[in-house]
């Protein structure tokens, strides 16, 4: 594969910055790797892994042809705040935030004009795993990356972006940031804190281990997405807290529909509740798989 | 391994009744393996899997000398009821119910004096899969059952029955019914509760397929025990109705705890209940792989 941009930077060079450095690096795509990161540690593993090829400051960190910030959302303003003034010119930003709404305005209030070299973006990949060492150049390979363009957004620097998903073997879609976070806000955020929220409700009682002693695969897989970054989904929640708080109410009317029939015994509405879930899921399966 | 009973009967071919069969064949630990259920189609699989060696008629399954009832836990009063009659003398009968407290009940109802011979269980393994198909030798290796004994259940029926459980590569626990039913409300029955209802929501929407074509990982390891048997579900649902009820009202009440901190941008709060959960989690995962 042609090289698509010569250096790319890193502002965060865990999971999902690593992955997408050593993705490109393998595909040929780039040829240079800098990493930025508040973490002299963090910074220190990624170059052992390869993941960089060297720590840099803002400074030369602007002048990459391509930055990556792959860091919490909550976190966008202030390094693009720090980054804004060495931008070399053409050097196009773009992001990994699992919002976009926010990270959008926060562009906005830090690039000025320079906010047309911002492709917003958000990579459906991840694990419950951080850090470098959970890097691995396949993350990305089969899975959807979407951009949420502005319509003053260079055209060319989202070409570029596209590029170089595709080039990790990522399937590029463009989606309005609103809507965006309206779906995600229903598929992946709720979800999380309806996870953490029961983890923690069990742990928080004093018979906690007379619980956790019987909990089995099931328990665990619901609970797997517990396991991620309190830091990021903190972050998430926050700034994708409007179109979450409706889809909050939306699962307690939900769970309040379920308590009314089973408190009733009504063993039509449960067996209807579960058999259109049940179906929901399997057709959705049978088309992921597909 | 010497035989621990000559011929058991299963009432359910399924994932349960056959996976248990399996392992007990594979083990020298039975000689022979009868079968009972409603569905021919099921009964004729089971045999040709090698799940049972004939599919009978209540009359013979009374002669077994073990009698494991592995189906929806609705349908135990009526099986024991039909099965009562025929038991031989030192037959032993087992169940596999997710719920213990109406099980009970039921034998009590339908068993008179021969109630001493009845032993509760619940092997705590299983699959969002079901049918003779699904069933396979190993499903126990290495997994917990759970018996709950009452007072004056047979002493040598519980041995006999913890044997063919170990015998499957189990290990076995003896819990009281009601704390049984307490414990599994919340780590088993609540979980699939709230991932039914999750998937159900969606599934609703008009717009549902936007919702779903952006769901990942995350959402398809939370919601795989939504792909659980509806009738099944149902039954276990009303069957430990109270203990459900309980952990309902526990969840709906973290959940509010998460939507008034998330409402007022609590982000301490957040990163409490994040940390929490997640520390609770990576916990319990050590000492299961330990």
């Amino acid at each position: 594969m042609p090289v698509i941009v010569d250096t790319i930077a890193l502002v965060g060079t865990g999971l999902i910055g690593g992955s997408f450095a050593l993705a490109l690096k393998q595909a040929g795509a780039v040829s240079e790797v800098l990493g930025l990161g508040r973490n002299p540690a963090h910074l220190n593993v990624a170059r052992e892994l390869g993941l960089i090829d060297r720590a840099v400051e803002w400074e030369d960190a602007g002048r990459a042809d391509c930055i990556l910030l792959a860091l919490p959302v909550g976190e966008t303003e202030t390094v693009l705040h720090q980054l804004s003034p060495h931008l070399k010119p053409g050097a196009i930003v773009t992001d990994a935030g699992s919002t976009k709404a926010t990270v959008v305005a926060a562009a906005r209030a830090t690039l000025g004009a320079r906010v047309a070299d911002f492709v917003p973006g958000h990579p459906i990949a991840g694990s419950e795993q951080s850090g470098p060492g959970a890097a691995r150049a396949d993350l990305y390979r089969g899975k959807r990356v979407v951009l949420t363009p502005q319509t003053d957004t260079r055209a060319d620097a989202v070409t570029t972006v596209r590029h170089l998903w595709e080039a990790a073997g990522a399937q590029v879609e463009i989606l309005d940031a609103v809507q965006h976070d309206r779906i995600f806000a229903a598929v992946s955020h709720l979800p999380h804190l309806a996870a953490f929220a029961l983890v923690d409700e069990l742990a928080q009682r004093p018979d906690s281990e007379t619980f956790f002693r019987f909990a089995a695969s099931g328990f665990r897989d619901f609970t797997r997405i517990a396991g991620s970054s309190p830091e990021m989904w903190r972050d998430i929640a926050l700034a994708n807290r409007d179109a979450l708080l409706v889809e909050l109410d939306a699962y307690l009317g939900a769970l309040q529909t379920l308590r009314t029939a089973l408190s009733a015994d009504e063993a039509a509405t449960l067996t209807k509740i579960f058999s259109r879930a049940r179906e929901a899921r399997e057709n959705w399966i049978n088309k992921q798989d597909a």
